[in-house]
């Protein structure tokens, strides 16, 4: 079409990549192509190779780590980027068996989704198999690397890894044991390549054709910085703002509960709640409790007029319905009823995670039927809203973007699938003429 | 992270979404919010009423079609567009049959795809959800509107439609059709809304948040235009640089019939092959069949040296391997062995479609597992990769994209999935405290 004008040149923001980084990139391609046809037994050889060579290396990595949490303290690191960033033997031990522990997962590769004849001797299947090179930028927490870097490997993917600057020398550390560990195994050590600059890590985004996906984790700015910028795709999350609606035929006392472990349980995190929406008939009654509880667990709240007055101290404004606070602070709205519960989730909420608390079956249907979010929650804490609690083993990250993979997303996340067609001379053309017709007849999986 | 700056400001070739789209944008979505919680029922009512609405108002619409067409011929536009565009009387009853046809699929929505207990009481299932509202361009083609809002009613998706400006008076009948039909449903009409600008499809771009997916057809350059333009994720397809390989042990007289197919059955369609591979020790017998056949059938064949001492009338430049002819022209490339025509097809593919023709079941299996590409085939023309074929029943688009959803896109293209949750007061504070345990124990679907 003519109306679409060629795109304009590369953006100063982005470098091109260099050679150098091309070379590398083409090097983690050629090993996945040879990694995606291993068999499942090399794969979790190569994963318990892996943990074997982060044993051996055990002291080698903690000094690592040890000079990292040095240079943190020179710059003053604040404290919980400290805590992240802090690998203790108990720590890396439990790393270590978490990669033992994706060995054993099952091989999520070669699962026939798909088989139907499209004619005789014209056999379809359709097969799980790796996207190919997945490029991941991930905080400044060592552990991170162990993590990807074993569900990559599991799930036959070739990886660029960038990690937090401050947790440089740490990953490099791991980094060199992990490849060693490949070096003992049927996987070629080139299928995990480490990025150790901003420069690097920034042309990642142009690599289109020798990387698959892009998985940032960290800043709602840097996510929408990546997607702005690549035409690779990107798994991520953007916001969650995340609700919790306590209907008229809610039991109160739970959702008290539900509320504060929601809110307390770690505010941080994208499936804790950021507003509690209360139905009037009952909110006198689970305010004048709300509010003394949440006072004691530390949390401002922030009312509608007519929270505050059922005791609610601090005002919202605007800003608070569409704000992730991330920390104990929690806006309260009374509501008139359930479409009006609805209208707001929907206006402001971020398709995240909401949740409903009831003992009405009918309001519950409604609710979790009508909420277009990537969970819905009936009785039970937005806090579940997580790979390892939903039972997927592992997790690769959370996506809010409403195309799957969608909400917290494990091994799958890292898998596409291919057609495969198996004929015996069959022809396009036979079908055109009508000299042959298609029986699309689904055969067992 | 402090390395990511803000996103630079919205680039002036793509303007703002004015208030007026903005507002209608926002009924689409409403309406498809209203869509999605609509029973089979309803949505096959509401697709029967669109058939019988384009068959009431078939007069008007093939009026309007009469005068695009004279538009067009005052314009001087192309034959082959003039085709596309033409819309007579049997063309439109078999695309009225088209939207009934979409009415007998199998309803998408609510499969559950995952049934876990996480702890007694606290069951979390999966389901098929429609994905909310599509932005779908497309080319001036007046029955692929009619095909593409009765997938997106199908799905319970809203759709914003925007078709070539050649279709213009073609599309605003059948529009209108289709939201008389609408009416007499239980689905609000405004779940399908028209675009008419150039102006207003390049604001769609921007509408992230009330558009979930945009789905292109059209040029390479439009795709890729859009995919540097939105943060909306974009079904679409690049290249279609597909290969047909014949091997060693090919059966030739197979292999010259699936070369003349997959070339010439529709040499402008994606998966039609630019290249044929041919080992070396299998050349000449192949080549001296296939030069006067291919010419035959009025293709020009472009060889490598080997292929061109062989027969092959033109020298192929670099350049010719990585180019899609879209046209009766084909490039030949006399090969060593498999590992050099895999390496051919890894460094020109385009991940789309690829085929080998050999009798060896050995050589088979490492082609089919070797070639990383949305579609593998053995023994059978390139031109089966297509979503009627396959037996999707209909085809949203075809991507060429690694991640899912991949190749030819059926129904599934507008679905995504939720979460569903549902506990009996269920809080995260307990697991992590260890006073309860997950069991993850799989329910039957």
């Amino acid at each position: 079409m003519a109306v679409f004008p060629p795109s304009p040149p590369p953006e100063a923001a982005v470098p091109e990549p260099s050679p150098e980084l091309l070379a590398r990139a083409t090097a983690v391609r050629r090993a996945a192509t040879g990694l995606a046809q291993t068999s499942d037994a090399e794969r979790r050889g190569a994963l318990l190779a892996m943990a074997d060579a982060l044993e051996a290396d055990r002291e080698a990595i903690l000094a690592a780590n040890r000079a990292d949490l040095e240079a943190a303290a020179t710059d003053g690191l604040a404290a919980p980027l400290v805590a992240r960033l802090k690998l203790d033997a108990a720590k890396l031990d439990g790393a270590i068996e978490g990669v033992r522990q994706v060995a054993a997962l099952e091989d999520p590769l070669g699962r026939r989704q798909l088989h139907t004849e499209l004619d005789d001797g014209l056999v379809l299947e359709r097969l799980s198999v790796p996207l190919g090179v997945v490029g991941v930028i991930f905080e400044a927490r060592p552990d991170a690397l162990m993590q990807i870097a074993s569900l990559a490997i599991r799930s036959g993917n070739g990886a660029l890894l960038k990690g937090g600057r401050e947790a440089s020398r740490s990953c490099a550390a791991i980094h060199a044991a992990l490849q060693r560990g490949l070096a003992a195994s049927s996987v070629n050590p080139q299928a995990l390549e480490l990025l150790t600059s901003r420069a690097e890590s920034l042309a990642m985004l142009k690599l289109d054709g020798l990387v698959d996906l892009i998985i940032p984790r960290g800043s709602n700015q840097m996510v929408r910085f990546i997607q702005d910028h690549t035409r690779i795709p990107v798994l991520g999350h953007a916001d969650g703002i995340c609700h919790l609606y306590v209907d008229a035929a809610a039991d109160l006392e739970q959702a008290l509960r539900l509320a504060l472990d929601s809110k307390t349980q770690y505010p941080a995190a994208c499936n804790a709640i950021e507003t509690l929406l209360v139905h009037r008939s009952v909110a006198p009654a689970f305010l004048e409790r709300a509010v003394p509880a949440f006072a004691a667990a530390g949390v401002e709240l922030r009312g509608d007029p007519a929270a505050c007055a059922l005791g609610v101290p601090h005002a919202a404004n605007h800003d608070d319905w569409a704000t992730e606070y991330s920390d104990l602070i929690l806006s309260v709205r009374v509501v008139d009823d359930l479409e009006q519960a609805l209208e707001h989730i929907r206006r402001y909420g971020s398709r995240h995670t909401d949740a409903i608390c009831t003992t009405d079956p009918l309001v519950a249907d409604r609710f979790l039927a009508g909420v277009d979010s990537a969970g819905v929650f009936l009785n039970c804490s937005t806090r579940f809203a997580d790979g390892f609690r939903y039972g997927f083993g592992a997790e690769v990250g959370i996506s809010t973007q409403t195309l799957p993979p969608r909400g917290p997303v494990g091994l799958e996340g890292l898998l596409t699938y291919r057609y495969r067609l198996r004929g015996q001379g069959h022809i396009a053309a036979d079908y055109a003429a009508g000299a042959r017709a298609f029986t699309h007849r689904s055969l067992p999986l």
